[in-house]
């Protein structure tokens, strides 16, 4: 089973999180699993279709999550994880009480057993037999883009979005 | 174990591929596997930190992969593979021999047992105690852009990306 996730970091852990009622988080404990990130750069066009691939920077990491119980760590961990995603917003955004922390489970992660695949650069038929072909070879290159923001239709007027949203909005 | 991939489809199965050498595709028949595809649409910003969540399409599907050894079947499966991550290239690019198609190993899974998640929209807490706050809340849309094509650098002056990849990239 593969469940896509938010994360954060601290250079030693991951952390990432779910309702204290997920089966897939908090229900097997003890069970190892394997938390990949992988973040795809572009699309490497060669002279052959064999030779195509896609430039690409990949982590797995590997263990037995741990269930974060210390509540300094659980609170650390989650403005780690809300941080990672949107710098700026742990602090502005209403911080979670009592009631919303003891119904979410937080996971750390030993980054300790971690492997990571990296591929960037031209294709690899530039100097071979296929080179003499006249075929148009090289990168497309792909990024997140992030848009403007979109309000809550339910916002009162007047309540502007934040800098640290629109300095990273697009437009 | 989590292995990035790309991946075609004609609406009954997904085609996956790799090396005939490869540990992780091709030599464990009869393995179950699930594969993962996540869309991430855009990060959703609420009042509270408990409310976040990001907007998203995922698919899960399980299954008992197919090695494809039908020629036809081989052939058109990495067509799919191929049009799906590049449309046109194909037909642009040199098409695989005989060696090539040898040393490739194509699988087949269904797409009979899946599953799929998907969230829009905005934030939860529009009509709850923290819209009083006077946080700004809503949606910082996420998407992926096509930057302008990069020509291999070992690619001869005079051979220009064809009409199927400048329409594509970004500039």
């Amino acid at each position: 089973m593969v469940v896509p996730t938010v994360y954060g970091s601290d250079g030693r852990h991951l952390y990432f999180h779910g309702s204290v009622a997920s089966r897939s988080l908090v229900a097997s404990p003890g069970a190892a699993v394997c938390v990949t990130v992988t973040h795809v750069d572009g699309l490497v066009l060669a002279r052959s279709v064999f030779e195509h691939g896609v430039n690409y920077r990949s982590a797995m990491v590997y263990g037995v999550p741990r269930l974060v119980t210390d509540p300094e760590e659980k609170l650390a961990g989650l403005r780690r994880l809300t941080e990672q995603a949107t710098p700026g917003q742990w602090d502005y955004a209403r911080q979670p009480n009592r009631k919303e922390l003891a119904a979410t489970a937080l996971l750390a992660l030993s980054l300790e057993e971690a492997s990571v695949k990296i591929r960037t650069g031209a294709p690899d038929d530039g100097d071979g037999p296929d080179a003499a072909l006249g075929i148009w070879a090289g990168v497309l290159p792909l990024k997140p883009t992030w848009g403007a923001p979109e309000a809550d239709p339910l916002l009162p007027a007047g309540i502007a979005p934040p800098p640290h949203i629109t300095a990273r909005g697009g437009a």
